[in-house]
């Protein structure tokens, strides 16, 4: 099927990309022939130069630390009302571009809520205030019509959109009336319709690399820095109604939209259970994202006085590659302090695997649903060669939501679950290799440990307790 | 230097090899070239052909799978006085094998007290029925004059020795006078006298394959069976009289010399932190092994009346390769079940690092000293193609068990902790790489979470509670 003709969204603006890793060096060349840039439409500002990337091959790049004192200087006067601002970039803060942007007219979109450097080493801030949930606070408090999309990358970004039409695929399944909602509430009333109690981003990267690894080193497939950062944080989690009891180390916050606790436990020392296709059961660590708050906020269905009527819990079941499972073993030991993350992105390195990608939904009491993308290292490398099948998810859904930002540019500050989720899924289709649901008779009562007893709720399977492996 | 020449030692008797996995065929060459052994010499018996292995060159191979019905039949008539029986075989009964040799006045070794098949992952067992601390008061039940080897590989084994010479190296750092203790109260002596709070088996693999892993495969350095038989089997430590509480899921067994306890958890749930040498702080699984309880039961100190007086905590910290990591990860999903362990073992596809193998020894409040070895993958393969640094650290110590056992025939059942840890080293040596030892002021102490706060007993830093991790 041939591609669709977006190139007059790209014309008569400039595109301004922070940072150049991984993801960077996989949207570019999405961007260039999709939108049909030229290499004087593009501006690309990251501090440390980048082995193989030409400059002016996709733009001009500017090697430059942005930080809280020189961001105004660098772009304010330059960013003009219909520009392109999207920022992929560790250590430069999300909130300060956004309202930036605001000022200046231009559209705006991030994969993450990123503070300035120094942020999540903070050992003076509490577990509360180190949190997703207190960035995603001070987010939506950002005004403005512009279009700023906050969150659009996989994940958090694609799977809010999965989880969304896996909602009407398990809908369709048990035969309810057929029905697209249109507002919060109605997607809210959707999910409780189908019972849908546990919505996991179920991820299991299976690429493998052939290259060596030394003990402090730390390899991931899209950002060592990154995942340290997000693993080291609180665990987080959309907490459902359904739930009976909060975890014995669980915590609310105490102030804003109420839909997700934190876990006094760092995320690479929380693991859950999860499921994926071919796979079967897989053991995931609870990394805190984004997703795991504005998902579950999207789904709260509360009555006329705004009391909570239903919610589902949700959480991230994150399978990182072997490589990262063996550096996380050993970063662990020295709780997450001293890794070396030089050269630590497994692109043209890596040998083999996909990477598996979706939503799992459990409703009811007897089954579950996945739904989402699989990808291969080699169908990834086809597509785009700077890519590996991690990068181009991601790149992928980064794309799709600057198109809907293109052709949407008078929204404000949207989360991904207020977007059109088919619309959006239709534009990154073309890099997500396989995109397919299945249907599972797996619970975790399925999967217990027969030689050491563990505490188990029979009655309701998609307990949190009952997911938990720590 | 020339290696001694040993080869008077294995003329005139019949080697029988039981098991061809992968420290097999590191031995294979050992005893051929140091006992000038002949084809006709030795007997090897494992169930599956081995690729590249060549039925003659080291032996005559019948391939036969031993089990409680047929090993009298196959072995009872064959085995003569002085011949050598060596076990390296999973699910093949070591106190059977050693009780038949017994009466055949044969010479026995194995490298861990190793139960008939299916043992392991029978449910019905209670978590004590599944302990290695139950099948060591088995085997110290047998009786006879001839010299029977219990448990002398690596671990357990060689570390037994290398804790033994660790006493002494920290004795004379301490300026204690100078002593070789010649019983085992002595020795208890001495550990007390260096006030030897700790003991840890604390071994880092760092070897490195370049072979892509699907997710249901399980990968290691010397046996995927092997490991996943031990690390299913309840965590076991010898407990020192220095410990303040049992752990909450720790359990005496009630029987025998008392000398350990077992937690209600397998050994791959359950984390400590150790150190070894160029790595610094890393986190191990605790996994039983017989050494745990050996090693302290040997160093319990009593008075007159039998009451205990002194023992150091004993346990194994184990950081195996980062694939066994990986797959470790995976099977934990699966509550241990249903791993894919064909071709399991690497070998060839070993691509780079090391195993560091040795033990730790906590004493006083000020610090530790480590003393072992390590050996590349570079060396071991110089040294002996059919390794990896892993199996060749194993299969050096079981040649130096052999000929001690060869030299000191009338020994009856014993345990490495009973031999001549001098002359058992020396043997072992030229098979080691780099032996050395390494002082540090490195207590656990020292590493702990800056962002979550654990409970901590800084007055001893050896407490077993500052080491686990879990």
């Amino acid at each position: 099927m041939p591609l669709e003709d977006l190139s007059h969204l790209g014309r008569a603006r400039h595109f301004w990309i922070i940072g150049l890793g991984s993801v960077a060096q996989g949207l570019l060349p999405l961007l260039r022939e999709r939108l049909a840039l030229g290499p004087d439409q593009v501006t690309i500002i990251a501090p440390d130069p980048v082995a193989g990337f030409v400059n002016g091959e996709f733009g001009r790049y500017e090697c430059l630390a942005l930080d809280a004192e020189n961001y105004q200087q660098v772009l304010g006067a330059r960013l003009r009302p219909g520009d392109m601002l999207i920022s992929v970039a560790n250590t430069v803060c999300s909130l300060s571009l956004m309202r930036l942007a605001q000022e200046r007219g231009a559209l705006y979109l991030d994969t993450v809520i990123e503070p300035w450097d120094g942020w999540y080493e903070n050992a003076a801030f509490s577990h509360s205030e180190r949190s997703n949930y207190r960035l995603r606070e001070q987010a939506l408090q950002v005004r403005g019509s512009v279009t700023a999309v906050s969150c659009h990358g996989a994940n958090p970004g694609l799977v809010s959109h999965l989880a969304k039409l896996a909602i009407g695929h398990v809908a369709e399944r048990l035969e309810l009336p057929a029905q697209t909602p249109r507002s919060q509430a109605e997607w809210a009333a959707r999910a409780r319709a189908i019972d849908l109690r546990l919505i996991q981003v179920a991820e299991y990267d299976a690429q493998q690399t052939t290259r060596p690894r030394a003990p402090h080193q730390f390899f991931n497939t899209w950002s060592a820095d990154g995942f340290i950062s997000e693993a080291g944080q609180p665990a987080e989690l959309g907490w459902g109604t359904h739930e009976r009891a909060l975890p014995p180390d669980g915590h609310r916050h105490g102030f804003g939209c109420d839909a997700a606790i934190y876990l006094a436990k760092p995320g690479y020392q929380v693991r859950v259970q999860s499921w994926v296709p071919r796979v079967g059961v897989y053991q995931g660590y609870l990394i805190t994202h984004n997703e795991a708050i504005s998902l579950p906020d999207f789904l709260t269905l509360r009555d006329a006085d705004g009391r909570v009527l239903y919610r589902p819990t949700c959480y991230y079941a994150y399978r990182p590659s072997d490589a990262t499972i063996a550096s996380t073993h050993d970063l662990a030991a020295r709780f997450w302090q001293r890794a070396d993350t030089r050269d630590g992105v497994l692109i043209h390195d890596v040998a083999a695997g996909d990477d598996t990608l979706g939503v799992l939904l459990g409703y009811g009491r007897h089954g579950c649903y996945w739904y989402g993308s699989r990808l291969s290292i080699a169908e990834a490398r086809r597509l785009n060669p700077q890519t590996n099948a991690t990068t181009l998810q991601v790149a992928a859904s980064v794309f799709a939501g600057v198109v809907w930002a293109l052709e949407n540019p008078e929204r404000g500050v949207v989360e991904p679950e207020q977007m059109d989720s088919a619309r959006v899924l239709a534009l990154a289709r073309p890099y997500l290799g396989e995109v397919f649901g299945e249907f599972s008779d797996w619970t975790p009562l399925a999967t217990r440990d027969p030689m050491f007893a563990r505490p188990c709720d029979p009655d309701d399977p998609w307990q949190f307790s009952n997911m938990r492996l720590d």
